[in-house]
């Protein structure tokens, strides 16, 4: 039994090791000084890329910062987002431009107009600066069907975003020049679906 | 010229290809027909877990539907969350039952009586089935830990989750055996974090 550590000995290595790690964080945490408004972006083929998006949305207005959205498709987001959105009453300002997925209108010409005057009104906002965050949802998905030029885009996006805004972009496929410059970029991958077990969409989950 | 497309030809071509994948869409569509309370897990190294949770609790209480929240591990959202939360009063539970991170308290016994007070609140939120969503927070990092055994977490959510709650665990490192009996799974991978060029946390943001 002398080599088996009895409860007391293993919570005394824990808090020993702890420590250490406790002081290694401090050390790393002190050089983090910079703050700036980022240039988030959500990829990947998995759920949670707008969900994720639309909680740091929520989080800002828990702190009372006005927030604007602007969705690129629609569809991907709908009632419920907008019903919890509008608790937040002025504090929130969102443009529904984006037309429906491109299965959907089955129309070129009027997806590329929707998505330029999506385009136009984010840059906009942008510039204004007004927003403690501006979330440009399903941007990559208008920006992979070169509805958008992309060069425009992250010109604008390197050269005119304020320093102290941050900007969230969306959508699966993001471009590889848009994540160069972006700041945080996480890619949502899925493991498991419940699709495929024939589940269908569910309220409160999936819309 | 004659070999280069007119615009409308352009828009012909591709009016016809999403005519034909919104008919394989609507086909696939109608063999979803189940609906069920599902066991959601969001796990992996990058951001967005817990977030992508809240919004989906906030996405359900913007159509009215009770929601709880049991908060594993202190720390992983706070202020924002919270003050977001309160605007929807009596139809959000919140049960801020864990300890702070392992380096914060360095006290492994305090920290497993914590895990184990949280279970048993998560397990009869559970068992009432009174929300549309429960969402144990950071659930993950206990289990890890071995705060809480695997086991008997595996075996209640299995066997007593009632069918029509949804359930949602987030935190990196999700055992197996969870993901084996979880629904719908997303890894949130980090591709680039903005710690990394001396960025320190900001409000709205990460907290």
């Amino acid at each position: 039994m002398t080599d088996m550590p009895s409860e007391d000995e293993i919570n005394a290595r824990h808090a020993e090791k702890m420590k250490k790690i406790k002081a290694a964080r401090d050390k790393i945490l002190a050089t983090k000084t910079v703050e700036k408004g980022l240039l988030i972006v959500h990829t990947g083929k998995g759920k949670g890329k707008s969900t994720a998006a639309f909680g740091m949305i929520f989080r800002s207005l828990g702190y009372g910062f006005p927030v604007a959205v602007v969705q690129f498709v629609k569809g991907s987001w709908e009632t419920g987002e907008r019903l919890a959105l509008e608790r937040f009453g002025d504090l929130v300002t969102i443009n529904r431009l984006g037309e429906g997925f491109t299965w959907e209108t089955q129309d070129r010409a009027r997806d590329m107009a929707a998505a330029r005057q999506a385009w136009e009104t984010a840059k906009s906002l942008i510039r204004q600066g007004d927003h403690h965050i501006v979330l440009l949802d399903e941007l990559n998905i208008v920006l992979r069907y070169d509805y958008l030029p992309l060069d425009e885009v992250i010109t604008f996006l390197r050269e005119e975003k304020p320093h102290d805004l941050h900007v969230i972009i969306t959508g699966r496929n993001a471009p590889d020049q848009l994540i160069e410059i972006a700041d945080l970029v996480t890619e949502m991958e899925m493991i498991k679906h419940p699709f495929r077990s024939g589940v269908k969409a569910q309220k409160g989950i999936e819309f």
